[in-house]
């Protein structure tokens, strides 16, 4: 299977395009935290549909400074991120989907997973802890999955934050002499910069499989973190403007005889 | 789609086959039970598979007296019975499958659904809940959902009790005079043995969508007691010898130097 154009990695671009500036671009962003705010005020009242958004990438792609960056002002009881780390025992004793089924939005609720169910198709082949075969079974089960997840009103958006390999590998260098981001590093860290065209290919497989026209991914330039944070707001904003989520009538209104 | 013959209701026997006689089915159920306490203790043991065990039938068709003549005596430290109530509103917040997904059983354990997702595909649709459109969506989700569970090690066993629509009705009648059984009773169960005729119905369709080859049904003749739980016994004894649980290495073996 070719891979489309929109999800070749050695293509896909990991900047800003020319001409965007990185002032205007941090005062949009805050506008558009605002109107995120007053969306997801409406979604929670509304209570019947719900978000998920799945962020996922490279390692120092900074899944984290995203969060912070576009979730930071938001009323945090409409919002729950959840951070999968490395399975529990009890975890693996169930079906790789187990775990993140129990963590979908109820409605009314904004979650994100700070990596996610595609960690089962992602670090697990480069280890080779599962084959192709079983690697085709959890796309499948991936995409119904999502599907519903989606059929039951969740609306799902895949984030995957594009660092190119040169910018991976300075931020992991930098891990071990700055101060404030030496509690991130991990034995190892050097060794994952040197990994990344293993990871580029299961990620291209994963964009291949799992990107059905109802749930597609979207590729976030991610070597700036301005600019990143301000696309991931952006379709989230989009989402739930083209979502509409509107307040309920009161009470009243519902009991009122016809 | 036609009905396959074996999951035709109106044909179905609902009563054991001429010449098996009460008496000697439940010795045979009292012995199978032991080999079921020895397999399950090896399930547990080597704690690598396990099995759900789907229990649906109409109202009166016995799940809860099936429950316990099938499972008394086998370590519950080993077996977990869940019963699906209805949903709450929370569960209702979620996909169908949601509060299912968290009781699936771990490694080593087998669990026991009384009543099950089959419910969202059943009395919703009796009760005009859903529409066809939903209900297909549903069944799809249904087969992904399973094989999914298969997929990860977990052998699913679906048991229809099927009680014929005479025996239905004397079984609700009794609730209301047996002293013993009217905790049972619930407004409106005269009303249920009138729909035996639409349960039919819609359980032939989830025969008919989901039955694949690796999660078939089996149709359990349910108007006598000892017959039912012979049946369900001995299918779920076979299916452990089948999949043949062994004790695993001791923990010193498994560190021996090779």
């Amino acid at each position: 299977m070719k891979t489309p154009a929109a999800y070749n990695l050695l293509k896909a671009p990991s900047r800003a395009p020319g001409g965007v500036e990185k002032e205007d671009t941090e005062s949009e962003l805050e506008r558009i935290r605002e109107d995120l705010g007053e969306l997801q005020y409406r979604l929670y009242a509304e209570n019947r549909r719900s978000v998920l958004v799945v962020l996922q990438g490279m390692d120092a792609s900074g899944k984290d400074g995203l969060i912070r960056r576009v979730f930071s002002g938001i009323n945090p009881q409409g919002v729950q991120v959840h951070a999968f780390k490395e399975p529990t025992e009890e975890e693996l004793a169930h079906d790789f989907l187990w775990r993140v089924h129990h963590h979908t939005p109820r409605t009314g609720m904004i979650h994100v997973f700070n990596r996610s169910h595609y960690e089962d198709v992602l670090i697990t082949r480069v280890l080779g802890l599962i084959d192709e075969k079983e690697a085709k079974h959890r796309f499948e089960a991936i995409n119904a999955f999502e599907n519903l997840l989606q059929q039951a009103g969740t609306t799902v958006l895949k984030f995957y934050l594009h660092v190119s390999e040169k910018e991976q590998r300075e931020r992991l260098t930098e891990r071990v002499h700055d101060p404030t981001k030496q509690w991130k590093y991990e034995a190892g860290d050097e060794d994952k910069a040197k990994q990344w065209p293993e990871y580029r290919d299961v990620y291209e497989d994963v964009f291949r499989h799992c990107s059905p026209k109802s749930c597609p991914w979207t590729i976030v330039p991610s070597d700036q973190n301005w600019y990143k944070a301000y696309v991931v707001a952006k379709t989230l904003c989009q989402t739930l403007q083209d979502m509409d989520p509107r307040f309920p009538p009161t009470k009243a209104e519902k009991h009122k005889p016809e």
